[in-house]
């Protein structure tokens, strides 16, 4: 079993009798296989000495208990790592930053506290999970519609807090930039809510994002500044109808024209996430044909519209989703068809499906993507069996890389072509071709996801890590930053947001050690460590 | 001439000539008539001993100038208060939260450095006005649309900073909310700058908010935590098209299902900024039928109900703003109407103008509400004459409360009647009447704007103060928080949000000591006293 660092076998005994009585006994997790179960199973230090494993977890039952499991931590020293649900594969699980943290596990505390169906809020605890909410939201017969991340075990709380993003329309998709209003135990045990949950007797907390003065909410995503207890979402009320549609163009540069239109028409809010695609291979799956005009290197833009010229079919498309009124979303279509034939010659349209919702749950198991519908699932975890990079030879888990790329088409082809050649230095069969199509998750910007295998080989594990923190590194000095990372990697990535000499990170440095002086909160996350780690720091 | 606190005036003058050396003696103003320059005209204590007033003033040219300035008064313990246009009328112009202040105005930083029209977004300094930016958007034909305060002469920076609100369409219309990136000078006078603007050379940095880690941009609105020199904001694509339709509806509580179906259609993005109002008086201006109705308080609903039916016309009306294609626009108004018609027995629907987007130039004279299209104005200095409180005797300028209350019709009604309540007891005509119109300009709230006048005479001066208090404590006793205020009522207003013993703000107290440990930034703004003050706090 690990230990906190500092501590003796018997301060952390005394410490875990205290949790005990603050807790219940029932609920201090420390034997092996107990606290084995928060270890993060896509760890890419799997059993390696570098693995960061948990020394024991504790869950309180609701803040009271969370206050004092705060305060016993100041008193022992005993860096803690708060977590939702825990999942959060892929960016490290539910194991901490620190080896020897105690996880505490929020998991008990799992009231939906409101959901309101005229002003399109939740009001949510942390061990509320999406699956949670969307049977309630079902059982009650609310007309609001939730954005989820895929998969959908998580919690909206977890999953906000570490700026993941769903498959809704734009302003719901961000989803730290759709929460209003939090309540938090401080890194010292004090509770405050933020917003207008300042104000008590406030109905207002859901409704409006600030109080009077300063917003402290963006400190507490990503980060270690306190322990989020409760938060509210602003949730789309549930549209009446959705329409797909999808728009395919003929040469290689229409795809300047067709993000520039597609920006238009999200920017506007006609059409929610759009999915772009080339039928000239994205990625891994290289066609004999692309493979063979490959073979001399990047080819120019003529080469590349001979070639498209030389296949059947389009050189792009974009299927955009539409959500709304049955007169809105055909409205919508039909602009979006008007504007593209005007801005591209030869561009093809061809409608998707119609559906009115809610959709009933007889029908729920035929969709095609439940996300888009705010249906929680599972279906994500056929993700990593499609690369072909894994394909014969499936890993454990994996590691993403989740690159901002700026959303035009000129920047989707210079990450694509820069992730080719460092694939193709690294002698590794490359992700990427002239045919990799943007994705945009996050509202407003394109997202580059590049999956890195994790095994239990630690071999292959040490191959993944150069991969990855080449990576990082290879795409920082184009401008293009990963946000979003495992404990692994996230003292090299807050390291890439670099200017002046990391003033932003020394500046959140000073913000934490003010309100957490004895470093007791998540030591290390995204790149914050307290003043007392701070010379240790990978 | 006040003196900074604690300052002889011979510390003070050889802080001045260091103020010189650092921008240039002609960009250092000290006589007192350049000082008066920067007095609140709208002063609730105009020349009282509290008229918070400046000592001095410094405009510096750039960015190593402000640094330069910060570092010039932690050496002296200078409080500065950095304006970017210095308008911001009822809130305090640009004066400082405390006496003696250099005011650091950045007018001169008024580069426009970027408006992009495919990504929609710009990137601006303090220094630039909405006419400058609507300038520069019309000379360059670009196809946005800013949103957009009214009046418009001040800065989309020092706007949105103090959480200001405009217009168009919901998530713009929150003008901190759609900021994206930002440059700041600490207290210290470091750079930093937020988002992808960390990682050196990002183009996305006006794409992202975030970069890796917690987000430290809401800590510099409403407050003191430093100088704010870049900021991007999100635009919305200049649309196609422009629709009203106005929605009347018969019965008093017909408006709890109109603000039930147009919370739904505004958080769908389906309409722009709706605007309420009653035909039966709303405000100062009551009918004598209505007069008669309350002469014994305040009417049950069922004799509401029998003033409407007595009444020509109906009881609530909503106009609501469509923008997007045509198709999109008119299929809006199509869903609103049947959705309406489905909810409410007798909804009557009206149709209003319809035009294309851009407005050619020489039509933006005859415009209903340029503020509407994102052109800017100065059409709300007549507002203060448009209330009976003030129509006979104008004062010299106003101190408005600008109330959150929930986003449903018994909220907007509770607040009416309390506010009837108090009017009264204070003896004065009553502002809110049963027939009092919600307005929502903050998406998903609703506001009350009550506005308070202000003179030249202390007298008077007087009893407006003794009415603007009375009304922030009573509104928070019932949970309705004012969110934005002058320096003159902002310790009060900030200690209404006191939950948990003001855990909030001494939350941000730490914060604020551990950047600025010298107390320089905007002593007192929003309630935030620097350590060495905080006992001298109102």
């Amino acid at each position: 079993m690990a230990l906190p660092p500092n501590l003796t076998e018997a301060e952390f005994s005394a410490a875990l009798d205290e949790f005990s009585a603050a807790v219940g006994a029932d609920w201090v997790f420390s034997s092996d296989e107990d606290v084995a179960l928060y270890r993060d199973s896509y760890s890419i230090h799997w059993d390696e000495p570098e693995e960061r494993v948990a020394s024991a977890a504790v869950a309180p039952a609701n803040v009271e208990e969370v206050q004092q499991v705060v305060r016993i931590a100041n008193r022992f020293g005993i860096p803690l790592y708060p977590i939702s649900t825990g999942r959060n594969l892929n960016y490290g699980g539910a194991a901490p930053n620190l080896t020897g943290s105690v996880v505490v596990d929020l998991k008990r505390m799992n009231r939906i506290l409101k959901v309101d169906e005229d002003r399109h809020f939740a009001l949510v605890e942390p061990g509320v999970a999406y699956f949670d909410l969307y049977a309630y939201i079902k059982e009650h017969d609310l007309k609001v519609m939730i954005d989820v991340p895929d998969p959908g075990w998580g919690s909206p709380m977890g999953n906000s807090l570490d700026h993941g993003v769903g498959f809704g329309m734009a302003p719901f998709r961000d989803h730290f930039a759709a929460h209003c209003g939090m309540e938090v135990v401080t890194p010292e045990g004090e509770v405050i809510r933020t917003g207008m949950g300042a104000l008590p007797g406030s109905d207002s907390w859901q409704d409006f994002r600030y109080s009077a003065g300063p917003s402290v909410d963006g400190l507490f995503a990503q980060s270690n500044f306190g322990i989020v207890t409760k938060m509210g979402f602003w949730l789309m009320p549930l549209p009446e109808a959705y329409l797909t549609g999808t728009i395919s163009v003929p040469r290689y540069q229409d795809l300047v024209a067709m993000v520039a239109e597609v920006n238009y028409l999200e920017d506007s809010f006609l059409t929610g996430l759009p999915s772009f695609s080339s039928p000239l291979g994205g990625g891994s799956e290289q066609s004999p044909a692309l493979a063979s005009l490959m073979e001399n290197g990047w080819p120019s833009i003529e080469q590349l519209e001979q070639f498209v010229d030389s296949q059947d079919g389009p050189a792009w498309s974009v299927t955009l989703n539409f959500y709304g009124p049955e007169e809105s979303v055909r409205a919508n279509w039909s602009a979006a068809k008007r504007r593209f034939g005007n801005a591209i010659a030869g561009a093809v349209f061809e409608e998707g499906e119609f559906l009115t919702l809610p959709i009933p749950p007889e029908d729920e198991a035929n969709l095609r993507e439940k996300r888009r519908f705010g249906i929680p699932s599972l279906e994500a975890f056929t993700l990593t069996s499609r690369t072909a990079l894994t394909a014969d030879d499936p890993p454990e888990g994996h590691a993403d890389l989740l690159i901002i790329v700026p959303r035009t088409a000129q920047a989707n082809w210079d990450c694509a072509r820069v992730l080719y050649e460092i694939y193709t230095e690294m002698g590794l069969p490359p992700i990427t071709s002239p045919f990799s199509a943007p994705s945009s998750f996050i509202p407003r910007s394109f997202i580059r996801f590049i999956l890195i295998p994790t095994w239990r080989d630690p071999e292959r594990n040490r191959t993944s890590r150069e991969i990855f923190s080449r990576l990082i590194d290879r795409c920082a000095e184009h401008g293009w930053g990963d946000y979003r990372t495992s404990p692994a990697f996230q003292d090299q990535l807050v390291g890439t947001y670099s200017y002046n000499n990391n003033s932003l990170l020394r500046f959140q440095e000073k913000l934490k050690d003010s309100i957490d002086p004895n470093g007791i909160i998540s030591p290390g996350r995204y790149g914050i460590w307290p003043a007392n780690m701070r010379n240790g720091r990978a």
